[in-house]
């Protein structure tokens, strides 16, 4: 029988805590046996919120946190001062072994310092990026880095590609990825000083399938599998993304309900739209890792329901069969 | 009577020169007796075009150039080599105060080449900004720098502000427009090493209504009028909203073909979502002005239709009458 999957779940954190994320830890488990969740949180918050579901309760476990860091405050000063909160409690665990992974829906900040601080980079990587899972026309792409730290090395972009690299293929499932440079023209000498010097070392890298710069214009449209980019741009690229369709979808259904006919026609419209809409969300990839880290860290959405944090949790038994870390090591060793 | 507003359209220049073009030409004259248009390129051509359509001979004049600057030139030797083009001619009507303003669909970089090396900034202008107004959605917003360098200065940001605040004002006529910086977080201390310098220049500014940082993903929701950015910045936010626009209007479409029930849907909503997404077009508002120069240049996409080149050329009247240099010099020396 495979290996269990223990993956730590931060009960407090995000918008919808503790309910929608009770709710997605039970039906991680129920979904699959090979993962052991601990939920980190107050106890008898959490005890109260599993009274209303069924599951084994060999796969789940409360690891009492009396804190909570919220979204507003400095995450240096609250990782360092707030030990006893649930995300520095995951944290722990994962540091110390007990668990492999982490989920958390809490303060982006707290989840990124706490990450580097606590959980700790593998050896080599120089700074782990945040890669949500972007949609596109057709599937979907890795994008990274969309954290907090901007102003990237050339040489961090390059480790950005080959984790990319590893990730899209062995938890994603797309072979032989191709990796894009987020850049402002297709020609090699485009773009500014970090984009020219980090378009030779992606070319002559054998690890990875690059097929050169991608315009923004062609993100949407699937220009690459793992679009690598400094995490200002990166967070250009995803808010907009965001932003765009969020507006967009807004105008057309208002549009839609303009007049008799139109609303008529909505009626019609709407399930065949649901489904293609559905295509355009990237819910069942769950959250966004940080990766390069000695364990995986996963940060899903603020507003994460249910079926994100259980889709988080389960992406976590693909992480650990597949060895990424393992595969990561072995990428960066190599360029030493 | 209203002074007679000259502009030169580059008639070759774009993916549907000339036809579309001088038609444009033909419809801005048509529309507004104060336009007088010049068409460079190659007269044989531009006469054929004209036959067409019925105008006041008065108000159009054709100035014969031989070559065209093709999309894919390096722009530098380009406007170097072929002073006898299609769009160099244009630009030396203007340098030399034969025209007010200059339109062209033709290659941007070229245009952004052109404009600075032939047509030349007003004096304390350090850098001018490509600054296309884009939609969202209740209105559209003026989005500088797009242009082809990249890594401006903290001191170009606070000039692409009054720049932009002056265009947004007088041209597009929204009062005490609001100034927004482009970031990756609201708060003042977020961002890379250019908005964080820059933050204090626009915050002290008493000429611009600066309102803050604002996150991608507020640009859609009209976060602010006038939003100020750096030029890999401004390209990406562009494309992006581009690349998601289009790509999501196609999956609408392609979603509304996939049952007999949502086809029949699709005809019912299909006039209301025209006029919803018109709204989402910036077509009535013309190219792109690169501002800060002795005159107005303005470009056009490249796929240009003449309804794009016809409300080109009629913006220049706004610009021409609005004294918008005069505006941009006053606010130029001020900061000296």
């Amino acid at each position: 029988m495979a290996e269990i999957v223990k993956v730590a779940v931060d009960a407090m954190g995000g918008d919808n805590a503790p309910g929608e994320i009770v709710k997605g830890a039970v039906d991680a488990v129920n979904a699959d046996k090979r993962v052991k969740v601990f939920l980190t949180g107050r106890e008898s918050v959490i005890k109260e919120e599993l009274k209303k579901y069924n599951y084994r309760e060999e796969q789940m476990e409360i690891i009492h946190a009396e804190e909570v860091i919220e979204t507003g405050e400095p995450p240096v000063m609250a990782i360092r001062k707030k030990k006893n909160s649930s995300i520095v409690k995951a944290m722990y665990l994962v540091r110390d072994g007990e668990c492999d992974a982490l989920v958390s829906a809490g303060s982006t900040g707290a989840v990124l310092v706490g990450g580097q601080v606590i959980v700790g980079r593998i050896k080599g990587v120089e700074r782990p990026p945040l890669a949500p899972v972007i949609p596109h026309m057709n599937g979907v792409s890795l994008l990274l880095d969309c954290g907090a730290n901007v102003d990237a090395r050339p040489s961090q972009l390059l480790q950005f590609a080959k984790m990319g690299s590893v990730y899209m293929e062995s938890v994603i499932g797309v072979k032989n990825p191709r990796v894009g440079l987020v850049n402002i023209g297709v020609e090699e000498e485009k773009g500014n000083a970090l984009t020219k010097e980090a378009y030779p070392l992606l070319k002559n890298c054998p690890e990875i399938h690059f097929i050169g710069n991608v315009e923004a214009r062609d993100i949407p449209l699937g220009g690459a599998d793992v679009l690598v980019c400094e995490a200002f741009v990166g967070n250009v690229v995803l808010k907009m993304l965001e932003g765009v369709s969020g507006a967009l979808i807004q105008k057309i259904k208002d549009g839609m309900m303009t007049s008799f006919r139109s609303k008529m026609g909505a009626l019609l419209v709407k399930p065949a739209l649901k489904r293609t809409l559905k295509d355009f969300s990237t819910d069942e990839y769950g959250g966004a890792p940080l990766l390069g880290l000695n364990g995986l860290v996963v940060k899903t959405h603020g507003s994460s329901r249910a079926i994100e944090i259980r889709n988080s949790i389960l992406q976590c038994i693909a992480f650990k069969e597949q060895k990424i870390n393992q595969k990561i090591k072995e990428q960066v060793v190599l360029e030493d």
